[in-house]
């Protein structure tokens, strides 16, 4: 095996930027250097040498002596355009922008294979746990039938503190923020976005296929109050961040983002805080969980390290599912069991979508129980979020 | 990447290897057909078409249409012979014989590499936990810190039923067999040694080092009685089997077979039955956990698929850590917390190289909590545990 000095062009100066370059100097094993920085703002103090800042995305992007650029900013519609440019110019990518990925992996996957570079992304999915790498390398063959996981900390967090805590819903997300686990508009994280676009990418390394993010059914928890965990509590249940990708039979799959109410017999009724896990079923090896800490500066700098160094031994994806034949499609004809309360009277196209089951007592508003057309959920669940109702699956 | 048809000699045909046949046949996208099976007895009456068997080990071994050997037999003597020689002639090699590679890890793995053949062995370690896959490729740099685990599906399920069930230590062992968790010998599995042969080549893939199974130090769960069960009931402590690999600064570190009352932030506390884990500490990621079934036919099988899969792409491992830089020594210069409990008085030997903390009540022998230096516990711990003398690492 021949090693490459990895020579890096970095885009983005924040707390993983950071983080990225002081863990680099301490790891002589990995023969990588950051030649120069791309920042935004010329007048800010910087922690390190200002030789090494840039201030003109063409200084990495031209420089033929940096053959990989490392892209770490918030802009998604920048990040792609720096992180198409540096595949065209021949440069190794590596990114954690799940939002841009989301919307782009195909096309940038399909030009860095072209080029033959190496596009990698671990940081952009579930911080550091190693899932897009064990998708790609270990879970390669027929035998996977899904995986489900918390993928967003910032979530996962915030549920935890209300519960376990007893937090109001603003205060623990004030919390997480000033902890440094919500992205920087909390928005994506508690709407469910964040993990939609993390689930875009699994998608891929699962099954071999591309979908967009506006494909997959989304909910979030932005409307849950204590009641919903005051009645989790009472049924022995939690109420988790869930995302699920899981094959129908072999000719079609279908993964969610939502709320879900879950038993204590879940792998991930016990994964609390800012930990992500991901609990993979594939037939045989029966089930696996991976958990770690998803957000953050260091876990998800970790994730870009192993991307680094993967590089300096020529490390690609190969998206063998791809290849390996039949791909499955998207479905959602499935039906589901929910619980939904709303603050107000249920509104009467939700309530005629459900096979009622149970009427919860609801001195405050209205709760009901019953089956939903996943389909159905997934047209109407915006418009739903905006009435302020809240809906999370329901165990049968 | 070029995908390369494997031809299978398979070696043994039991639990594992019928499992193996059963879901190669089931998994069109992996491009590998098993073309012989070589097993030992002629009259046994067997599950498929009689004319894959064969019964000379020369009739895969010389067999120029096979380029890949699966060896999944018991003797581990016989084991080796048939590995060298199918490397020696070109073959890859896929084993799940941790007994024999703990011995055999150096030479064999030189030979494959001299010859550029794939030299896997994902099911010998923790079963269908992809952790050797993921410490050559993910943790493949200097943050890697340690890792601790349980490696021991049986003796983990002997603990379980006995402290949630009140099993006693002989019923929850036949039962254990009865299941098929145990291996073909139990006394590898109780004494701790299987774990070790684990963590012998744990150790390679984690720090890039060769050590001898007899330089680790190892302790098992063979004198474990009910009494000490209680002992952690009443502390809200559990025992575990547990494994450690640890780096003690840059220049040394140490691997420890032995069990352990453990507190339940421990993420281990939770693993429960035939469950494996690996709980992995790196600087920056922080910690994750591992979690799956680590022993019976199917689990195993699957990592072996997984290794024929991997053998289709020429995946080898790199062995990185051995050409990244420095490597560290075997260290047993350490003092640890132990527990320990004799049916009759504790020797004097014993007693003398303690440092007594406490000195539980305990009626009908003796029980002493303190500190012992890790390079006596080693040399002695054999003779003790012929003493059945229990000791485990306790709290501090």
């Amino acid at each position: 095996m021949t090693y490459r000095n990895i020579r890096v062009g970095l885009f983005g100066f924040g707390c993983v930027g950071k983080g990225l370059h002081d863990v680099l100097h301490a790891t002589p094993g990995i023969k990588a250097e950051i030649v120069k920085i791309a920042v935004k703002n010329k007048n800010k103090k910087r922690a390190i040498d200002p030789r090494y800042f840039v201030f003109e995305p063409q200084e990495i992007l031209a420089d033929d002596d940096i053959n990989t650029v490392v892209e770490l900013i918030d802009d998604h519609h920048v990040a792609y355009e720096i992180g198409k440019q540096a595949l065209l110019n021949g440069k190794n990518l590596i990114t954690a922008n799940k939002r841009m990925l989301a919307h782009h992996l195909n096309e940038l996957s399909t030009i860095a294979a072209e080029r033959d570079l190496s596009f990698l992304y671990e940081g952009a999915a579930c911080g550091s746990i190693p899932i897009i790498r064990n998708l790609e390398e270990y879970y390669d063959n027929d035998l996977l039938s899904g995986l489900s996981g918390i993928f967003n900390g910032s979530s996962n967090f915030i549920l935890s503190k209300m519960s376990q805590e007893g937090m109001g819903y603003e205060s623990a997300l004030r919390l997480a923020q000033e902890e440094g686990f919500a992205e920087s508009d909390p928005t994506l994280d508690v709407n469910g976005y964040d993990a939609l676009f993390k689930t875009v990418i699994l998608v891929a390394h699962s099954f071999g296929v591309f979908i967009h993010p506006d494909q997959i059914q989304r909910l979030g928890i932005q409307n849950l109050q204590r009641i919903d965990l005051e009645f989790a509590g009472k049924h022995k249940l939690k109420i988790k961040p869930i995302c699920t990708i899981k094959k129908k039979g072999s000719g079609s799959f279908t993964a969610t983002v939502m709320p879900g109410f879950i038993k204590s017999d879940n792998y991930l009724y016990s994964v609390e805080n800012e930990y992500n896990a991901v609990s993979i079923e594939a037939a045989f090896s029966d089930r696996q969980l991976l958990i770690g800490k998803g957000a953050g500066g260091h876990p998800t700098g970790s994730a870009v390290l192993s991307d680094i160094s993967a590089c300096s031994y020529g490390y690609r994806y190969e998206y063998k599912k791809m290849k390996q034949g039949l791909v499955p499609s998207y479905s959602l004809e499935e039906d589901l069991q929910v619980y939904v309360r709303s603050p107000r009277k249920i509104p009467q196209d939700l309530r005629s979508a459900l096979s009622i089951s149970r009427s919860p007592k609801n001195t405050s508003g209205e709760t009901l129980i019953g089956r939903i057309h996943r389909n159905l959920l997934k047209e109407k669940s915006k418009e739903w979020e905006e009435d302020s109702i809240f809906i999370a699956t329901f165990p049968e």
